[in-house]
């Protein structure tokens, strides 16, 4: 009988994310997944069920990841900067000297989730997380001065999280950064 | 020696490009397209080259038809609504029983520009030309009195073309319309 394969699991999921995330689902395939988790076939199959089992499992722990980064950044200092500072990373993105992926729960809103009802419902939640997280966050701000617009907290942050998947498309499509610091300093005033 | 075989050019266009429309480049296959198209394989690859030739022909057609519509939409009435409709209709294609295939820029934007430069180029001078429409049609809006505010109508227009993708991924993602609507609405009120 063959020994079942020992690997570290996290770092399986983590090496297929990063794949899933740069091609996508569609155009990745299993010698991809292979190559990329140093998995046999059969380790592959018996650990996590199938190419999409896997994908889901993938994108779950991308997604936790930028949660908590996203937590992280909002926690930070004063309201209206953290807010700032979160949309910056964005356009940072851009200025990478390899091509940056780009969002994954954005790309699959695109690929994915208009067939793919599990996708859609992770999607989703995540654009909904987004929400709740920036207008606690715009509350703070309200609370703390450095927002000294009196709009309804959850009203502009629906706005912030459009602009949010906005900017990740024309950075990907690769649109003059400074055309979109413009956009996003404009945004950004309906907080003062 | 075989008679070559007629069709209207426009209509194998058209039909390729609804199929690309919805199942994006990676995943249609030439099986697809002979079906939808209705020319045998040699035709195909006489007519147009190939795949990549054919996608990219029917990509330049969905453009031209939705740039025509877009200069339609915002010709009409006072510019402040002409611009509520061009951002009316994105939300309405969440109500199409169907499942919308959202716009085919925004979703080459993520599939395909990001390792195409010939589909980065194209997906580029959408966002431009929208924003030159845009613009004008503020500055229309500042002189006919529908848009009070006096912001720069360029600046103006590049955050309106930022929210433009963000609502068609949303849409796409099978976000709360009413939501979506209410940011909107926050977004245009900077027009007034």
């Amino acid at each position: 009988m063959a020994r079942p394969q020992q690997f570290d699991k996290q770092e399986v999921l983590h090496n297929a994310m990063r794949v899933f995330w740069r091609k996508g689902f569609v155009s990745t395939s299993l010698a991809d997944l292979l190559a990329a988790t140093n998995l046999s076939k059969s380790s592959l199959y018996s650990s996590f069920g199938g190419k999409r089992e896997l994908f889901l499992a993938a994108f779950d722990a991308y997604r936790e990841n930028r949660r908590q980064d996203m937590y992280q950044i909002l926690s930070e200092g004063p309201a209206r900067q953290a807010i700032e500072s979160m949309f910056h990373t964005i356009l940072e993105g851009a200025k990478a000297s390899e091509f940056s992926n780009g969002c994954m729960s954005i790309n699959q809103a695109i690929e994915m989730a208009p067939h793919d009802d599990d996708v859609c419902a992770k999607v989703k939640e995540d654009f909904q997380t987004m929400e709740k997280a920036l207008a606690k966050t715009i509350e703070r701000g309200q609370a703390d001065g450095s927002i000294r617009g009196h709009k309804s907290a959850y009203e502009l942050a629906r706005l912030l999280v459009v602009a949010f998947p906005g900017l990740q498309v024309m950075v990907r499509a690769r649109c003059d950064t400074n055309r979109l610091n413009e956009a996003l300093r404009l945004l950004l005033s309906l907080l003062d």
